[in-house]
């Protein structure tokens, strides 16, 4: 218990989580379908504040749109079990403005899975919070 | 889009899933409190087809106990984009059966935060599905 214990908990400023959102690209987001929670891994990026990704038409895509969705990316080392976590809540919508879609499209954002995937999903974060475990 | 049409979406048996998820460590919980959707990562392990997980008593665990939740693990690599995810369905429970308690206390599972996590859930599966990318 003696390591167990010296570890600390830092809670994150959110400019730190703005930082380490900026630096990963696989995410997961936490949606509710029929009444079910799910979680799926996305390639996202940080893009105007918001979390960006892709997706194709489909029933996750119906899913998310104007919901209220939650955002997780995370790291950890197990050897030193030290690692970070950030997450983000806020409403999904898909972009539909042709400038802003233009501007996505230049983004290196490649989805998580092949296939056409050519809808931009956006979430707008309420709230962010992070930890860090060190 | 040459390379991203030459990926290929692979879905795993559940054996492989269930390999997967012995081999891994740190999975993400999806769950919904007070109608919100939630996404915790959390240290766990896979114990007599369960996914066990420790944590304190709290909100979360009030949120979680005997509700559906889902919960995911992945893997990916950024520069050859190759990757496999996990996803479980099924209900998550505290363990209070003192003999099963005591095998969990033996298991090789530090909790992601620090602090006294001496509550054990479990996640029986209902569903087990994966898909790898390569």
């Amino acid at each position: 218990m003696g390591a167990l214990r010296a570890r600390r908990l830092e809670e994150l400023p959110v400019e730190a989580c703005l930082e380490l959102l900026e630096r990963s690209y696989l995410g997961r987001i936490g949606f509710v379908r029929d009444g079910v929670p799910q979680v799926f891994p996305v390639n996202y990026r940080l893009h105007e504040g918001a979390i960006v990704f892709r997706t194709d038409r489909g029933g996750f895509l119906d899913a998310v749109h104007l919901t209220h969705v939650a955002f997780e990316v995370d790291d950890a080392d197990l050897e030193t079990h030290t690692g970070w976590s950030v997450i983000v809540q806020g409403k999904a919508e898909e972009v539909w403005e042709p400038d802003e879609l233009d501007r996505m499209r230049e983004l290196p954002l490649r989805p998580w899975a092949p296939g056409d995937r050519d809808h931009y999903v956006r979430i707008l974060p309420r709230t962010i919070t992070g930890r860090r475990l060190s």
